[in-house]
């Protein structure tokens, strides 16, 4: 059956910043206008666009939850005409709060939808901040009768979706907050078109961009039709406001006494909707990279800083971070310290410099070879008869530390920390020394990763001299040192640190999946050992299914082995 | 009525430790016995006793729960003779884990209780962990009816208590790990006290103790009758096996035909019980301080370290951790570094030097004077031009935090760092610097009562200088300078903050009940600001109702301000 008319909708891929209700809320009117020049029907944004995704504990300050209320109750005011717009907010009635969403027409709330399924896992703690809701509430447009439901609430097949389908919705708003992890799309599009089908609804799922904290939302929303066909898509890592024209069918089945009818007709004359382009989909490195991007991007500017320092070694892990670094903030907003001590090769400064050129970012060389000197000095009294061991290693990188520091202090420059996720497993690293710093952008990226995305990078235009990818690793900290003298070979270890950190499989079924027995004791005995470390390093994005942070919360007191 | 028999009834309460299932076992069993000679009807352990509490994200390695099963069984058949022991551990059944009390008798799993109530607030994240269970187990002993259930289970008036007495259960056996802020006891006991006398049932609440990361358990197991009223109490922050005769009616109505039979008759025949003394209840001051101790002395024994070091300022702050860790760990454990630079007067040295003596602890003396300067000279020209500012403090602060780190990683000594909740909450202190190391034990404790602390201190024995609480602190990091120069008063702040932190009152309510408009202010947005480096910050022992940490999970990313 053709309708008559199709249904327009849009979805506002919007970038919402954590708790900046007014300028959230300026920004989503002007894609309300932007739609309604497009003659939309019906526009949703993400789940609590409004006040950002995650608030976390904001969410127990009693006024912010009426804060929220007060902005929604004000947006709704200032949207008017043939628009019909879905808005997720943090909505608080006597002593409940709800994760919620709006439907807003002519300058009326016309309902509220309070999400039912709330995520408790993994880097979610909605059960921590909001009640459950319990209505499955269907709206009619025209003909037209649809449903609204969030995140989660799409996955259960006894869900919403399915009480909205019986009262006669066909089609399913979906609004969401969901965090990137590598490939993910995948994932989403496979639960929203297995719904899609068994409930016969096309399901526009609108999702989140942008950075917060540990998170970075990708977007990439999505519409699919009722038998589970995939019709378009929203970029991914940028704010984007997809519309489209729907061929839904009117529904047939009385509609349920509970519907909520919001207009009579629909939006006309319509325009003609000039046909966009698909966005091309990312391969996996490209996906990761424009991920961190964004990540490094959102936390630095959200956060109130212009510019970034880091120190650069030569290796690999820092040359990945420069370039993260010029590719979001520009390389006027970028400094490099190179920071030699008695150990650093020549090679080290050669590949340094020529990284710093190659970017065009400020490079600054500092030698902290007479401040270690005099560091050993004062030392000498106190550790007389004692061997050198790790103590001489940590102060060499504690020294650069406090330079970084010191930078940052004196420029407002935030300083980004550079070290990787196998080492931030294991714990080669040096608390206050090379963790030091407000973002670790590469935290999540296991070592081998790192350079498959330099790789990436550099495919699009050499920036990362030849020989970082080829020299052996090594944090120059002592003489002759390479991470191959205490860390298995990478390939081996990632591999380890993902079937133990990621997949919580135990030793026994490590070993039996292929890897000797020592290698794995040792390397989880250094996971579990270093949790300390973790606990006190800066937030880092996530890129894994299981990321170091609110995502994995190991005590640091723990004598189970296994 | 009077029985012809009382039902003698044993709390162990004991420091369990997170992940050690043999080591808890063997405790378990150890008390088991203990209560045995005493011809002990029931003896019951704390919640999650055979792993310790939190276990937080073992609980979502799957080896880690058939491990929990494995070492319940084992321990059941270890157990035999006239005695019930309820003891509370982590059970999987299929796809789910619970938080559960099992029920053994002579060498016999009887019955497995399964928490209701998850708390999933505060530092709580148990639907995180567990589904709830369902079933309100009693059991019968001779002619005695009894229920088990597990902490928050017996807050709600239409909780399983409500069902077993229902069930005729004169007795209910409620295990806890309910961690520790300051007057804490009181609370439980009136929420256990109207449970007992609404139900017309005995409790047995029995609490864990012990510290296990930022958190600390205070034990008070305690016993009341069915009208509510304090029969006895076990000690507060120490292992401790309280046994008591109880009086119990018979139950008059037909037993549930849910009860479980575990014996016929009780344990005989008893020799008469030796009453003791109850402990004494703490003083405010005195119970916070113990606390503390037993906070450190765990985080420091359960860590594998022996020894700990902390910078001595001859401040108040540095003086109460240092005499902390005496009373924790005995003064051949800790030792005190006095790092003075240009701006350290020497009332400070001598204040520092005297608490040294008093404590009996090594006191160790470095100059940072001439690494301070060759930093300088060594930034100096990149600082051309540019005024001292913040850089400089800092410096200082870090120049000392990497000489802290040297010890520890030459000797193995944790450091303690000194800073209080009054500047952690300002972010007064220098990230990497002054907040540098393994345990911030004073974390929670706001300068004003770091003051009351060091006098309850100093009441058992002088041992902070009398000086020490006269002087106005300083950071010593400039010429002249005092906290007070940038913070408000310490009693006007401290206020302030609980309003703020601890009760998330908004601004207008805060000023409105009499604080000066510009210094709320002033202080609200030092604490919002400064969220990025408790982020980064050790554990700390909570003692208050909200303590940074898992306690209080906000963005850093945050633009709400209210």
């Amino acid at each position: 059956m053709k309708n008559e008319t199709l249904l327009r909708v849009a979805i506002a891929q919007v970038n919402s910043t954590v708790g900046d209700l007014q300028g959230n809320a300026a920004k989503i009117i002007r894609y309300i206008e932007k739609a309604k020049d497009s003659s939309t029907d019906i526009i949703c944004f993400p789940e609590l666009a409004l006040c950002g995704y995650p608030p976390e504990d904001l969410l127990l300050k009693p006024k912010f939850i009426s804060d929220n209320v007060s902005a929604l109750k004000n947006l709704a005011k200032a949207i008017n005409g043939h628009v019909v717009a879905v808005v997720g907010f943090a909505d608080g009635r006597f002593k409940e709060t709800y994760n919620a969403a709006a439907i807003i027409y002519n300058g009326q709330i016309k309902g509220v939808y309070r999400k039912i399924f709330l995520p408790n896992y993994g880097v979610f703690d909605e059960k921590r901040y909001f009640d459950s809701g319990d209505k499955s509430l269907v709206f009619g447009l025209g003909d037209f009768i649809f449903g609204v439901n969030i995140c989660e609430d799409i996955w259960y097949p006894d869900g919403p979706t399915k009480s909205q389908a019986a009262a006669g919705a066909k089609l399913i708003l979906n609004i969401n907050a969901s965090p990137y992890h590598a490939d993910k799309f995948k994932e989403r599009q496979a639960a929203i078109a297995s719904q899609a089908k068994a409930n016969s609804v096309f399901v526009v799922y609108a999702n989140l961009i942008g950075g917060q904290d540990e998170l970075v939302f990708d977007g990439q929303s999505m519409i699919v039709d009722n038998q589970g066909k995939l019709l378009t898509k929203a970029k991914a890592f940028t704010e984007d406001l997809l519309i489209q024209d729907l061929d839904i069918p009117v529904s047939r089945i009385r509609p349920s006494k509970k519907l909520i009818k919001i207009a009579s007709t629909l939006s006309s004359p319509k325009k003609n909707l000039v046909i966009r382009e698909e966005p091309e989909t990312l391969e996996s490195e490209a996906e990761i990279y424009q991920g961190l991007v964004l990540g490094l991007k959102d936390y630095v500017f959200k956060n109130g800083f212009g510019k970034v320092v880091l120190g650069l070694s030569g290796g690999i892990d820092s040359s990945l971070v420069a370039a993260l670094a010029v590719d979001a903030l520009g390389n006027e907003n970028v400094a490099g310290l190179f920071m030699p001590s008695r150990y650093t090769c020549r090679q080290s400064q050669e590949d340094a410099m020529l990284l710093a050129k190659n970017l065009g970012i400020k490079f600054i060389a500092i030698s902290i070879e007479q401040i270690f000197r005099l560091y050993l000095l004062v030392l000498e009294p106190h550790f007389a008869g004692l061997g050198r061991d790790t103590t001489e290693e940590n102060l060499q990188a504690r020294i650069r530390g406090n330079i970084l520091m010191a930078f940052s202090n004196k420029f407002g420059w935030l300083v980004l920390t550079t070290g990787n996720k196998s080492e931030m497993s294991t714990g080669y690293a040096t608390l206050y020394g090379d963790m030091a710093g407000g973002l670790a952008v590469i935290k999540d990226v296991p070592k081998t990763l790192v350079y498959k995305l330099s790789r990436y990078r550099n495919s699009i235009s050499q920036v990362i001299p030849e020989c970082v990818f080829t020299k052996a690793p090594t944090a120059e900290l002592k003489p002759n040192q390479l991470d191959q003298d205490t860390l298995p070979p990478y390939e081996i270890l990632d591999n380890i640190l993902k079937a133990y950190v990621e997949e919580d499989k135990d030793l026994t079924k490590i070993i039996s999946s292929g890897f000797d027995k020592e290698i794995v004791c040792k390397v989880t005995d250094m996971v579990d050992k270093n949790e300390y470390k973790r606990r006190q390093s800066p937030p880092g994005i996530k890129i894994t299914p299981k990321a170091f942070g609110r995502d994995r919360r190991m005590p640091i007191t723990n004598k189970y082995k296994g």
